[in-house]
């Protein structure tokens, strides 16, 4: 190992270039404006290498600074993309999550680092110390790892992609009418996080139908235009294409568009229906459309560029949610860093049109209202939930929700007996569910303006469910770190929210599910076609049993556990029918 | 110094995260597709700090290579800027020029570089050496430069723009008249280019009414619709907006949108008349939209992204030219390396539209054709020229010009005796002109073909020029290395070219203008108003006497020689009128 002494010259020059040669020249953007020198080139920094090429020597690490060995800091790396990097950011510069570039841990320092891992904090960091998620030697390693500089990941452009790309059962050979005598509409693809599957599980029988093999921690399911085929997007960027029409449904495409990645969508417009999809990368920050048959990759457009509002480059602008609209052949993304929604007109990938709407920084999940015109995203470190119209191609909206940390997942559309059309949010760092007015046109004053709040069990939800024909608005609390919150659901029976704080019942569902062992956390609530059920997962620990708990609306009682040693960590559901036309 | 051993373990993650600290991810994605390990996060590279900070040696330079000192290397940095990063990128990667990444330098290593900065090539590279612009002592310096790795530019954002920016005389305090008896429509404004200044000369009387200090090397001059702004944009990125209805004309506001850039254009839509200015960098890669009355920036985006027909990721695509549609509200911007032509609408830069057309890359400088409807631009190191349409907002053509590297300037156009409407180009690397036919409907046949080429003087040429009044095509050479030829001009008979191989008129315009010393070389030709004379600059080094030489088009004959000390290395040249209404 080298002794690499403290520098003595060019210090800030290097700082400077440190920073830039980590693809992070948004810092240095972001730092008030300084005086660069007049002679042209003079304000170009070396890169490190070449500092130490002209003899200019190289800052060492603090004495007293932790070190890794190759093999810690490549486990690290992992325990870092699998858990962190979704709220910090692969570059560290903080979303949900707050930044943690060296300058900033290094100031914060090894200790307080490793206690905030170990018992998390109410704003939404979770414990995972006291958790058990991650062992004491894990928690050691994890707050010595980010006082290192963070990784530079590669780059994944069409090349990789089509290396990638599988089509595994082409067009032609797939069935012309369906083969199966599943009912499709009522079919429930099941997220089996850490196995990195899905469930097809019957909404009618409870039967699974098949478990299928897609990226690691499927974080969305989604339909074609037509339901017949499904895509799912793993964590880890690849998306699987699925056919429901086959017997039993499987896999005939899939394609890795990135190494992290959140969302997928298809065409919906009237005669592009099935043509294309879409999916948006975290790292590298970029969006691919694909053929809708194949998953082929044709258009890829990096996300790379300037914050809306300070108008600073940012080197990692991930891409949150995104959804195909109803009103124009457009998909709707959302870029989470630079807070910007790209309505994507998809009719020519060669003469590319977009317009990119200013909206508001750290933009997540979101969904429509119960028209499908205005789309509700969370921009979640701000506290606000932006409306854009998908008809006219504009933010109409930015709404404070008056809680911590917004995550609406898709939200929930329901008519309030006082308010009209409203759609809830739950959120992440407080118990509060904010309602916003969505119809300017029937009820125009409280359209875009929080109506009410209700007060669910506490900190840490992730989702609101409700149905057009439920009588309940069904609120989580999976990452509350009391087990008994986290294990139960709250529900607001909707004819009582003419009161000023209506009361809830609250579902044991963990209690339900007559789990043994470990601590399982109630996670987000999905409808069956019919809205007369709501499928609540029950998630354990990947070595423990999970299941999937059933809960009649209208009686709130317990219909069904579905349990099956194949059912490992299962999280996110989606109803092909509710998910195909938006219901929610 | 430090001595680095070589490296023995990690060697190819290190020599990615090399490049991808850089900046210039693109290099890794420009590889073959390659095997990622499976595991989430292991296919991340560290940082060659963090490779030091976990005891992973780095890597020698060889023990040849050749070294510089840090006074050495900024003062390389500096001439790199000047005079190379033009064509060959900031970043090294290549355009114009070749790339000169360290891995291809030192692959042909200092002996090779020497050689080909001194003598350069027929393909387009200067001989700095033997032409005395650089000495022994900096060739040999700059032979040593591109063996390190390129210097990483730091970004420059809004607040670096905003505190760079100044209104000196704000509009309320501006004359509500034009306050000189200057006949404005026929006044040149000339680029002095080692000068960092613009001499507005009156094109009647030949005086030099204002010379303003600007940006360093003006690359282009342009007008507001209305005519009374006239806007420069230095190599160093330096917007300076000169009111002209002052006496004399003077700079009321001045803003840096970057280091280095090549473009400023005003809006020019009907009711949209001096609202806005545009101007896009070079570094960082961007364009910013500034209000047409101050120059105040307002809107600025990256282009970092993808290459339009690789799909991989470019962390360099400058803005070449940019002009004003006359169809619709937009900008029509060139970017270069990733060959995409931008439509801006900028009727709301809030929800800002903007329509991608893959065109072809290394796009450079272009122009209209007669009626303002096609934009022709040169793909430079592609051999050719891209038509778009500015009423459709689609690609038309893209046009073979048998020639080696077209620089047309803006190009010219002119009514052909046998093919009607064309526009021509010449090139930067042989003697060929192309004559494109540009009237799909009057000729359909010869729509966007080569109808016709000719031959001028030899390689080097960067302009060609007519006028609608005019006789003649002239054709300049400026960068030929034979001096005789980098005097002159070749004027070719429009009525001629009826001809099959027409002949021309050599124009001895540097031995006209009568210069004791140095070796000028004759650049740009620029009509007056009337179209009937045209402007050559006479283009000497900076402690020489220079000149602009008047030629009068009907008779080829010199007509007026302009020499004044303060014409120092004067270069392009724009008519107010002819530049204002894109007549070229």
């Amino acid at each position: 190992m080298i002794s690499i002494p403290t520098t003595r010259t060019l210090g800030g020059a290097l700082a400077a270039a440190l920073v830039l040669g980590l693809g992070a020249g948004g810092a240095l953007a972001q730092n008030a404006p300084k005086e660069h020198a007049s002679t042209p080139g003079a304000a170009y920094e070396p890169s490190l290498n070449t500092l130490a090429q002209i003899g200019v020597e190289l800052p060492g690490r603090k004495p007293g600074d932790p070190v890794m060995t190759p093999a810690e800091y490549n486990r690290a790396n992992t325990i870092y993309f699998e858990r962190c990097a979704g709220c910090h950011g692969v570059l560290r510069k903080g979303a949900t999550g707050k930044p943690l570039t060296p300058d900033i841990t290094r100031e914060l320092g090894y200790e307080h680092l490793k206690d905030f891992i170990t018992y998390g904090s109410p704003a939404g960091m979770p414990n995972w110390g006291t958790s058990g998620e991650l062992t004491d030697e894990e928690v050691d390693m994890m707050a010595r790892y980010p006082l290192l500089d963070p990784a530079a990941p590669p780059e994944w452009g069409m090349p990789e992609m089509r290396a990638s790309w599988k089509v595994i059962v082409p067009p032609e050979k797939r069935p012309t009418k369906k083969m199966n005598d599943i009912d499709i509409d009522n079919l429930f693809s099941v997220t089996l996080r850490d196995a990195g599957q899905v469930a097809l599980i019957d909404g009618g029988t409870y039967e699974i139908k098949a478990v299928i093999d897609t990226g690691y921690a499927v974080h969305i399911s989604r339909l074609s235009a037509s339901g017949r085929y499904l895509f799912t997007i793993g964590r880890d960027a690849k998306v699987t294409m699925i056919d429901l029409w086959m017997d039993p449904p499987a896999t005939v495409a899939e394609v890795k568009i990135g190494t992290e990645a959140r969302s997928v969508e298809t065409s919906k417009m009237k005669s592009w229906e099935d043509k294309y999809a879409i999916a948006g990368a975290y790292w590298p920050p970029q969006w691919v459309i694909m053929d809708g048959e194949t998953l082929e990759p044709l258009k890829i457009k990096s996300t790379r560029g300037m914050i809306y509002d300070e108008q600073t480059y940012h080197p990692e602008p991930r891409v949150a949610s995104i959804v195909a609209s109803h009103f124009r052949p457009e998909f709707v993304a959302n870029v989470k860093e630079t807070g910007k929604t790209l309505m994507i007109d998809y009719t020519d990938l060669k003469n590319l049109r977009i317009t990119e709407i200013e909206t508001e920084r750290f933009l997540h999940d979101g969904g429509f209202n119960s028209t499908g015109r205005y789309f509700l995203v969370a921009a979640n470190a701000r506290g606000k939930v932006a409306v854009i119209d998908t008809k006219e191609d504009k933010l109409v909206a930015l709404v404070e929700t008056g809680g911590q940390t917004p995550h609406p997942g898709r939200g929930a559309n329901f008519v309030h007996p006082v308010y009209g059309p409203v759609w809830a949010t739950s959120h992440l760092g407080d118990e509060s569910v904010t309602l916003i007015g969505t119809d300017p046109e029937g009820h125009p004053d409280n359209a875009w303006k929080v109506v009410q709040t209700l007060y669910g069990l506490g900190g840490g939800s992730l989702f609101v469910k409700t149905h057009p024909k439920s009588h309940h608005l069904y609120v989580d609390a999976p990452l509350n770190p009391d087990p008994e919150v986290s294990g139960s659901v709250a529900a607001f029976r909707i004819e009582d929210m003419t009161q000023e704080e209506p009361e809830y019942t609250v579902l044991p569902i963990a209690e339900w599910a007559g789990i043994a062992e470990g601590q399982p956390r109630v996670v987000q609530g999905e409808f069956n076609r019919e809205g007369t059920e709501i499928w609540f997962s029950v998630w354990n620990a990947s070595d423990k049993e999970s299941a999937i708990v059933v809960v009649d609306d209208k009686t709130l009682t317990l219909k069904k556990v579905i349990k099956d040693p194949r059912l490992i960590t299962p999280t996110g559901k989606f109803n092909v029918y509710n998910t195909r036309h938006d219901v929610y």
